[in-house]
């Protein structure tokens, strides 16, 4: 059979895996394609640089154009992040016939219409096995595997970063500033680390696990998103007397029809599997109507494991399952829409950390308003405090108190966070996570 | 589209939990097949039993010949387990010209050679999801999703009766008899429950997965297997105390071109996600040459589970994935074999537990006889015997001795142990287990 002819843009880290793995397992890959599997071109921005990988004379260019004005080139790999120019060489190379490979997270979550939409129309395919927890095949997964269930819900540690520094502060005993330092050094965290702490890279994933799953398209407005930048070291530590780890948790449930989603640190209980993925892996845990729970695991990023979901998804194309799957997505079922839940009505448990001077009334004064509010702890921590006989006359020490709800709305709890902010005896700053069922 | 007509061969628990995700979720499926999913026919022994599903009129039938004669069939689901008269059911479907789905491991164990052989001449496909790790869509996995890799290793859990007792046994400081017992009261372990704790179901498993992911196609016989019904409470209490569980592991390991293969309860690290892979679950782990490691956890049996598995193949089936994978499987690799490793050369630490009488050089002498095989000793935990002081004079009491080694060959350790079985102060059993890398 001829072979398959394909252009990388952007031969950069994930590019040079891929031309690897194309070029020292191509007897493997042909056997499992059915053909063989041929790198024409890939664009640079510098022609001299190593790249651990030796490639014909001519394969490497730096005009984009080579790739998208050559007829034979009948997938192209496209791995320039961000939005533009990404956004609009995909268009160029859907219209121009070609189907696209990426690893793009951020460009998909934010315009799958658009391009969805220009590959239906030129009859192309879109894969993206890359942009979603990295080695892990869990768009597979979604979309073809587990396509006899109805998922009902999704819960993901979908950012490497973060789990190393939560990890790392947790295990060391050490300062968010401290290990995020200490990520950067090693090349774990990048210079400007903004979108993996804050919650974004992880909800940019989440929208596009929730959408194959389910069919509906969500916005990162719709729902609440926060990173791990606002924790302290102390709150993973409390976490772990009442039993449970703190992981930046990404949720979409299926709920009386509609989809409750946030990104957000989460108590999760030790004995759970999740609790228990360290380190820069990532993991999706799914629960399925007719199969139950199943999970997955796997390192979240680097070169040869986000490689390794490129070049899989070019075997799919080489064999044509793609053309088969693409077509029937859940990511078409426009008009069946879930409505996402509205930020007030999303319902969990919450442990919350108050920072509270250590006179008489202060937890009554708290304990009452959250009553007041229709929400019921189940437990509390409260050190004694270790500055206490140190206090001088007339001043109060500052002492931590932790508590951990009942199931209640996270509006009521707002609600509740504005009375308490009237109490004198609270300082800053008022610690709300969730806490996973 | 024309619907997928289907029969099903075999319609108890797992067929009924099909039949119910084909007429529940019949419009998703639809969806998501790209055609309607049409139940036909389905073999039953007994017209009048309750299935917890409501079928037309005329689907159920007794004659196996009203699926394979009918020409609108294309698709059998064949859920007879065993090996007769399955094996020559199956035959029959192939050479009609249906395409079979099916979770019979034994069967596809012993006969894959035959029934591939009848597919491709038959222009047809055998998919057997359901036959490794029930719910966990692993055969995807490692005949899909991961065809970008070399796999590496294989380490898996793949019987959940087993880590079922093991885990009770742990938890609850229970007998291997009582756990045992207990299972099958509740319907976790068959009336006779032989081939799931002796290891022959978790080994039929590795075997699939091994064809799969190496195309290798290895006997039974050509590799140890050992079950859990030789464990004690003790060995577990022991290895927790060495910072290790015990799991009945299937490994197939990639060593200088041949596959190391075992099923064996083994030692594995309590900080190891396997390690904490509880109760009825299946967990596997993948080492591939790009991706790194990944792992998949899931229910490892029950109907809904299993069913979910052949529905999903079904639906491959239906959108023609299937005829594009299965000939470019692994599993056509004929004459390129990798050579299993022999028994003796199998290379792993080892932990040891012997009955020692407690008298002056017994430890000297076990020692001195392992080193001179070349044995060299990692760790040692000998207690306090509790009996000492009761002891009556002239009589030794018996305590254990508990060893673990450093990396060796088990033929070593073999020869060791025959020279051992000669020491008077050694009693009966002599206990070894892998300890995982």
């Amino acid at each position: 059979m001829s072979p398959l002819e394909i252009g990388i843009i952007g031969m950069g880290n994930v590019g040079s895996g891929v031309a690897k793995i194309l070029t020292n397992q191509a007897d493997m890959l042909t056997r499992r394609a059915g053909r063989p599997i041929h790198l024409r071109k890939a664009t640079v921005r510098d022609l001299s640089r190593d790249r651990g990988v030796t490639l014909p004379d001519g394969v490497l260019t730096m005009d984009v154009n080579e790739v998208i004005d050559d007829p034979e080139i009948s997938v192209v790999v496209q791995l320039i992040g961000g939005i533009e120019p990404a956004r609009e060489i995909m268009l160029h190379c859907l219209n121009a016939g070609k189907n696209v490979v990426t690893a793009n997270k951020a460009l998909l979550c934010e315009h799958s219409d658009e391009i969805f939409a220009a590959a239906r129309e030129n009859n192309c395919c879109v894969a993206y096995e890359a942009a979603v927890a990295g080695g892990i095949p869990i768009i597979d997964v979604v979309g073809e595997s587990l396509a006899s269930n109805q998922l009902l819900s999704i819960e993901a540690i979908l950012n490497g970063t973060s789990n190393f520094i939560l990890t790392e502060m947790f295990n060391r005993d050490a300062s968010y500033d401290e290990i995020l330092h200490e990520a950067q050094q090693l090349g774990y965290a990048e210079a400007d680390p903004t979108f993996d702490i804050d919650g974004t890279d992880a909800a940019q994933k989440l929208v596009l696990l929730t959408h194959l799953a389910w069919g509906t398209r969500v916005s990162l407005e719709d729902f609440p998103r926060r990173g791990i930048d606002t924790l302290e070291l102390a709150d993973l530590k409390y976490a772990g007397e009442l039993g449970y780890k703190v992981k930046l948790l990404a949720t979409s449930r299926l709920t009386d029809d509609r989809l409750e989603m946030h990104v957000q640190p989460t108590l999760i209980k030790t004995d759970r599997p999740l609790a228990n993925i360290d380190g820069a892996f990532n993991a999706v845990s799914l629960m399925g109507d007719a199969v139950g729970r199943t999970w997955y695991c796997g390192p979240g990023a680097g070169q040869m494991p986000t490689a390794s979901a490129v070049v899989s998804d070019i075997v799919d194309m080489a064999l044509g399952r793609t053309a088969l799957t693409f077509p029937h997505l859940e990511i078409w079922r426009a008009g069946s829409e879930h409505e996402v839940v509205p930020r007030e009505e999303i319902t969990s448990r919450f442990y919350l950390r108050f920072q509270v001077e250590d006179r008489p009334h202060v937890f009554a004064d708290i304990a009452d308003i959250l009553g007041q509010h229709d929400i019921s702890l189940a437990s509390i921590i409260q050190h004694e405090s270790p500055e206490l006989d140190e206090a001088k006359e007339g001043e109060c020490s500052i002492v931590p108190l932790v508590v951990m709800t009942h199931r209640t709305q996270l509006g009521k709890l707002l609600a509740a966070d504005k009375a308490l902010s009237e109490l004198d005896a609270l300082r800053e700053p008022r610690i709300r996570l969730l806490v996973a069922d």
